[in-house]
């Protein structure tokens, strides 16, 4: 059984586990492979409006998802999310739990609305589950993300309106 | 005779003087309409590749614009620009001439698109330079912009090859 729950500053580490070889792959998001564990926290946890973990019973923390605003002032009340499943921990659900709490975070937040700015076109189960979740492609540009081995890769634009 | 150059560090205050009252009217840009001028300096100078000036033959600053990466790592290929002319130098070419100055920018450093994130679709001046220029509208955020008389209204995701 599944919880999320709102970041604790002991869960860095473990939360660093998580992303870690999701970053290193480099096939899903675009920060640099080379990131330092310090900027990862920045970006993950410093940056964003909230951090969250999905744990197991006992305690394991098996993914996390941050939000922010995607834009200042006058484009604030759009959300960005960005979700990370550990590896081992893959094909049980937990993005798609996290994908609906971040949406009710996000409402009880104010934010009217949704947006990824990059998912990449490749990986396909990331696009199928968002698309299960509401959320539409708005746009797709054109080798915006530079893949590993498959070099420029379109990448999507989704957007989910939340009410 | 409009001439484009590189930032230097005494253009700040007439730099300020053009982004000022485009900023606070917020219309077409994201950024909070009370935004200080220590954060549109953050914003314009800092955290931007470069900044570029558009000044008269008398050296007064009538327009700018910023380059930097649209996103870290894997995405860093793609560029974004951000322009403002002076109000009382609208109509005469100057956002053409520094859209057109910032692309061979942007070939220089190596990028191989440009995005623009938020065109306001009811700056429709704007869609229309930007599409002369090249540049295609990829996908369209609904109500992704909070117009401060029209409300919520639809902003466009914009993109280019540059090679």
């Amino acid at each position: 059984m599944i919880k999320i729950r709102a970041f604790g500053e002991g869960d860095w580490p473990a939360i660093w586990l998580v992303l870690e070889p999701t970053f290193r792959e480099g096939t899903t998001y675009a920060f640099d492979p080379g990131i330092r564990e310090e900027q990862a926290y920045h970006y993950w946890v410093e940056l964003p409006s909230a951090t969250f973990v999905a744990v197991n019973e006992a305690g394991q923390v098996h993914g996390t998802y941050y939000i922010k605003p995607n834009q200042p002032g006058q484009g604030s009340h759009v959300c960005n999310c960005g979700y990370v499943v550990a590896q081992e921990a893959r094909g049980q659900g937990i993005a798609s739990a996290m994908c609906e709490h971040s949406q009710r975070v996000a409402s009880e937040l104010g934010f009217r609305a949704m947006q990824y700015n990059l998912v990449v076109a490749t990986n396909a189960g990331a696009v199928r589950l968002w698309q299960k979740h509401g959320f539409t492609i708005v746009g797709t540009l054109p080798g915006g993300f530079k893949h590993p081995e498959l070099g420029y890769v379109d990448a999507h634009v989704m957007y989910k309106f939340l009410m």
